[in-house]
């Protein structure tokens, strides 16, 4: 395996024991409410309590921790990305930890609680179009300003073994886990957690879940080759947004079991039901793989798939963003006709 | 002290056994970054996470069992309460583990969620008006009708006690604890809680935390007599709007060490501070006893109380009443002469 994809479990082991001591064990939660409403075990990795709010600070501080030469001469002048914010968020905080300076590249449109936590953090942002070609452009000239190394959110490899030790951690806290179910965009994540599962465990399934208006791992699944959105894609999920890359994609195809399409209004109501059952703020982009487990489609999973880990990406919410939120229905005025249940 | 209040430790203790086994032992979480805003150790008791959504659940819980005896043939036909949504919830569970109906009275004012959590959990809800007289009065009404056991939401002596087992648990999980800081509106967690903790060990503190808008607390503590509140507060935290009672206050008199009141936007930011820092969904009523640790006036407790614990009482979030969330700030634009941080 370690020829014929970008990374190998052993990447995963070493990004272990690389990151273990700087980030949380993130607990794995259970619901009996969202366990009926599944007809499955439902287990959640909770990667919101993460540092920085997400998962992406392992591949940002496998990648940053990679990047440190035994000298501390040879340090990097800089660190840069582009980020729909988590990863931005995640590779400043652990720059920062080395004392080496970050500069994200953020389309305007990102969450301002994200622009805001990367501010926060000590990176310098600077903005981009929505557009890919916009965020190139930006990032190759701040690359050249700047002197400094591209971290890719979701297409370098010690990143992509950096996600991968969530599966680690998830196979020695549910045991008798049957499947993860992960939200893809560039498909760092999933692709990660597929080389660690199928490495350990190669009977437990892996499924991708994707909103059906970025679904360009599901077609590129289809098609049987590298098929990437033609057009930036308008998903509540922003996380999710990128497409998945030619480092990502050989995984992806022989390592991911399936992959699971959602609508808008699949993922805003699995969303809110992870709020308002389970008290857990999550991000819409973690109520994606949520909506998947939910949807008519995964009804064709096997019942043996009986237990079921979902990964809660993240929990940097927008505050200002939630105008999709449902209204609760107004129950009734008391009828002593029906003073029976 | 058994003579002296309505409930003795012991009760807390028998309702302890009573309830045990029903509820969920609620994790107490920490945050480094919210440390660093109080300048003290703070430990979040879980109760969003409990049963029902809320501590309710315990005093409600111990109420139905006592009110059991040991032949089924004497159970109550009914059990009716009023409530601002949380005590209905917990309530109904409660009385339908035991096959008991449950009438709620609810004002027409409360949160959706929560009136339809009544409904979903199977109880039968009665409107009535915001005043604690039209309250009263419905309530009379239907205890007749239904030949129904009232459950006071506050001043039962067995919710009381029932409540008490919150600070059983915190005593244990957090062993080095100095002080309990409790949301109050009829006062019925704090009292239970004060019982417990200087029963067990009287150097923690016991402080009450109460919206300034529906300080009935603070006055009857500062005048030295029940002073309830003249009339229905207007307060974001809706859970604590009702005033102490008769049963509660001797025991908020003699074991409470403080109030602190905390003004509607301090109960805001604190709310969403814990979302967007801890991504815990709580509800406002449960940002109130933040809000008074991060308060001016809470910087006169001495230093020597460091370990603090909050009981984040609830989760129960209406969804739709969110229109005071604050938008975040929009960052400046890319400043490449301001490049570096």
């Amino acid at each position: 395996m370690c020829a014929q994809y970008c990374i190998s479990f052993a990447d995963v082991e070493k990004a272990h024991v690389n990151i273990r001591d700087y980030i949380h064990l993130t607990p794995v939660l259970t619901s009996s409410i969202l366990n009926q409403v599944a007809g499955r075990n439902l287990f959640f990795k909770c990667e919101l309590f993460q540092k920085t709010g997400s998962f992406k600070i392992r591949g940002a501080l496998n990648a940053i921790r990679d990047l440190i030469p035994a000298t501390l001469e040879e340090k990097p002048k800089a660190v840069v990305t582009h980020s729909s914010g988590n990863h931005g968020q995640a590779l400043t905080y652990a720059a920062k930890l080395e004392g080496i300076p970050a500069y994200i590249v953020v389309p305007q449109t990102a969450p301002n609680c994200k622009k805001q936590a990367i501010q926060a953090y000590g990176a310098s942002i600077i903005y981009s179009e929505q557009s890919d070609e916009s965020r190139e452009m930006v990032t190759k000239r701040i690359l050249e300003e700047t002197e400094g190394i591209l971290v890719h959110p979701n297409q370098e490899p010690t990143v992509i073994a950096g996600q991968g030790t969530i599966a680690l951690e998830v196979l020695n806290q549910v045991p008798l886990v049957d499947a993860l179910v992960v939200p893809v965009g560039g498909g760092g994540m999933v692709a990660g957690i597929a080389i660690t599962v199928k490495a350990l465990k190669p009977s437990v399934k892996v499924y991708a879940a994707e909103p059906l208006n970025a679904d360009d791992c599901y077609q590129s699944k289809l098609k049987g080759e590298l098929t990437p959105n033609t057009y930036p894609p308008e998903t509540v999920a922003d996380g999710v947004k990128s497409s998945i890359g030619t480092n990502t994609w050989p995984i992806i195809r022989d390592l991911v079991d399936d992959v699971f399409t959602v609508t808008e209004d699949e993922i805003k109501h699995a969303t809110q039901l992870v709020w308002e059952r389970m008290k857990l703020f999550i991000e819409p982009t973690a109520g994606v793989g949520v909506a998947a487990v939910l949807s008519h489609n995964f009804q064709t999973v096997s019942p043996e798939v009986k237990n079921i880990c979902i990964v809660l990406s993240g929990g940097n919410v927008d505050l200002t963003s939630l105008t999709w939120v449902r209204p609760a229905e107004r129950p009734g005025p008391y009828q002593p006709s029906i003073y029976a249940k």
